[in-house]
């Protein structure tokens, strides 16, 4: 029986909890928001879906105790109003910090000891927080990080060349926010390497680079919110960890390197993270991951200070 | 190949354009909407989504030539802050009959002869309108009407008796609306008609039926707008369309009978509607639906007189 | 986490299997068979699967005592090659009593406490065999029983008139074999009970009957097994279980009235048969089940006895 | 709407139908075979589970006629009987041969001008031999090839190194057959080179190599035949093709250098393949690749001469 919690029930939680029911991929969903009216209007408008699905779902709200057996909890507060003022993911920080510190003692209080996957930005430090404050497993809280990058870059580079982003290699690492950055010497296109094409297809690193980047801030002027992409990557997680896949995917988790929360490739599984991915970087690659790990460790230690 | 055009990218459209995409259940995928930004935006938010999904779709917007080969339209406009304002489905009736007048040429302008599924409200009139403007056959332009109202009687009667929704037989008929009503007559628990259990089960026909036809505000009041269930609902039509299923739901339709659209049950196919289902409704029944019928017509006729 | 046991890797079992890796719908699945280089052709031929697919399966074999901790067990025994020569159901009752009787113990001090569903034929027998051994409570152990059936007569009836096999409601109640009957005052076309249309459409119940009933043996005549109707039935419940769908289904459970196992609707959900469902059955029909139940009842006497 | 023919339903073809149902792929399926018995067991094993899917397929059988607007043909012909005495794929050359110049010009007399995939064996000189007889494009007409051979040494370098197959990277090339060859040059592991890791993870790539090779008879004599994997690249052929994908895979298809059909990682999408993917082989691998494409194009031309 797969049993998910999922806290925060903004754009992308509900579309997370959303696609988690259309998709019959859970057994039992726990829903909770600080919007009680909101939570049942997203549970009620699930359960009116049920007699249109080929599968069911029991949907419960607001009620941290029955996590206690859930296999996983997906963080997914937020609010986008702040950073539809202001065009800055740190925007969030102070809201959503505080938001950890409530909810975070109740996750631990409900004797919850599955995975724990956060969304809510910045996801680098919402998610190294949430680990303190839950004092869960390192290995059990990441975070989505540069995943959605990663897929952002994957389009970008596939757009440009006319292929299918799934057949485009490599990870974006670093903070899930301005400083991240492209791997480009991992970047592989049908399995080349991209630094040899480069040349012959004119490729212009920056510009996808930025595309990548970038690629939110666009969605996000159109919409008001980025949604779909982001609710297909955390559901990609979720599977890895619940059938203890092994897959290798760019999450935000503990560097021992840097002592920080940052987006590298890790192997998940069912215990969460279940080792890291090392692949060669170039010495610019490798600065620019010491410098963005050194901006979220920042961060992180101005919450901590308070 | 299958290919599907969404015409009006609201919570609705947009959420449609999601379920097809991250289920895999069409190749490409045409979307239009009045304001650029957003659907460029949505197109990018689901080319995001690519790389994490088995399936990939081709996604073009804006582009109403290409209909011309589309398998179906899903016309999903309106105009939510209407409703939000009047909290009546013909508050959108005005800015959806202008939409249809501005839609409906260059849909019919494309050369497109294929299924054209209308979502938007008020339902069966905007069908009707669109089916006028389009010129296309009768059988071939129907909308959801009643079918979402239905999933909702089968939940409100599933939950009451602690059943599967899907175990819940009958339907709503009328207009998606106000004046709908549950066919009791048809409703059936597990295959045993509801009107045998009434007494037993302490069953409330009464608030069965608020409950169906008002969940949708209930759930509207607590996020603002409805679009799961919906979706789901659409999707079900979508695929007996594309498979020739004979797949029967209370959809908004033409009567021969009451000369009008109105939600009805009948038999879903490749042409569109293949046969209207008649039922043995109760006299009390029968002279709701011609008064939901009557009401529809005259706002129908309304909109003509313009 | 879902975790199911297959015993038993024949066409069946296998398929079944397939349509849970295939589909994603398992995280952990245990493969048991009595011979133990099919088993693991079957696990490698599944685990190459997992590249080409979008999820992941854990896949181990051949061992019971990971069976505790399992949500389900299916159990698939039987030998073909008898029925083959016999063509009749009950050929298989020796060798599949026997495979009880050397399967049950097993499950039984692996400690499992989920729910049991059983495939292997004749079913009715088999499973109140596999239930008295394993000592599983009653409501935990139930048989795929006239789903199967019930889903030939929904598509003999659904072929004749033209429409969707899930427009037809009704049960095929009774053995899962040749004492079976069609329920007909349960069965509904589009929600509209069959018997008031089967003078206008020309329908004959025999006819229809004999097809729902024979179905199987005109496909096992042409392909020498019947699986994937079966497999569809078995992830049908199986859902049903993990979800606690409380979803109504004709399977093969116990009946305080006849005091065996026998075909008839019965609400599916978490704990196994919630409860039996009910319908006014006619005097002849509920003649014809008293009848079936005996001749079940009879058999599972005969087993007990030796 | 999705319109796909199958030729050939022995085990493979079977089991292609049953996954292109069971999940809803295809909206028309065409099943063809000698045996009419056979085919029509199929039909019926299949429209009997639609009562329990989500889906509706219509399926015809052996209908040539009705291939004319087909998106698809897949072939999948065989007699396994002559692979289980000789332990050899090209037993079945003859057999197979005899089946192409049966079913081409049937194929090509229907007016069919879409994609055919063929999966039967030896896989490279029948594709070829169906591509000369039909007079498709050459572009148009493709077989898996080593898209199985590749996942099978996903499976047995991610199973080493206790990774998910999806996350080995790389092809094998040449021969769906003995003198097929992995391209460790190519192959990664999380997105890093495999030849770098060779000596600290103690990996064997002879005995990986073997196991990737030689799976297929593994399996093979466990179960009598191999169809599960081999369904699935199928399935994900298709896919590419009805979305127009542009996803790489290594597929046999016509090699300019060699002047023959042979595995390599091609672009596959609605045209068929839309490009070759030239990696970077080690001088051996390209030795390999010569003479993997020389045998196929000697036995090709065994053939014509006939």
């Amino acid at each position: 029986m797969r049993k998910i919690g999922i806290i925060g029930l903004g754009h992308v939680g509900a579309t997370v909890a959303y696609t988690l029911v259309s998709k019959g991929l859970v057994d039992e969903l726990v829903l909770i928001d600080a919007n009680d009216k909101k939570v049942v209007a997203e549970q009620y408008d699930l359960l009116d879906a049920i007699a249109r699905l080929d599968t069911s779902t029991t949907i419960k709200v607001q009620d941290y105790a029955t996590l206690k057996d859930a296999d996983l909890i997906i963080t997914a507060f937020g609010n986008i109003g702040i950073i539809q003022e202001d065009g800055d993911r740190f925007g969030e920080l102070k809201f959503n910090a505080k938001a950890v510190e409530q909810v975070a003692p109740k996750i631990k209080s409900s004797g919850f000891d599955g995975i724990l996957i956060n969304i809510g930005n910045p996801c680098d430090v919402v998610t190294a927080y949430l680990q303190q404050l839950t004092e869960l497993p390192q290995k059990h809280v990441f975070g989505t990080g540069t995943f959605l990058d990663t897929a952002r870059m994957q389009r970008a580079v596939g757009m440009k060349l006319g292929l299918d982003p799934k057949n485009i290699g490599g990870y974006v690492y670093g903070e899930h926010g301005e400083s991240q950055f492209v791997a480009w010497s991992t970047v592989t296109v049908n399995g080349r390497p991209i630094n040899e094409m480069q040349a012959g297809y004119q490729i212009d690193f920056e510009t996808l680079e930025t595309d990548a980047r970038r690629g939110g801030w666009f969605i996000f002027s159109g919409k008001g919110f980025t949604n779909y992409a982001i609710a297909t990557c955390v559901v990609k997680l979720t599977r890895a960890v619940l059938s203890n896949a092994h897959f290798a995917a760019p999450v935000s988790t503990y560097s021992p390197e840097f002592k920080t929360y940052v987006g590298q490739p890790a192997v998940v599984g069912a215990n969460g993270i279940e080792s890291l991915v090392f692949l060669k970087l170039s010495e610019l690659e490798h600065g620019q991951l010491k410098s963005s790990a050194g901006f979220i460790k920042q961060k992180i230690e101005g919450l901590s200070r308070n």
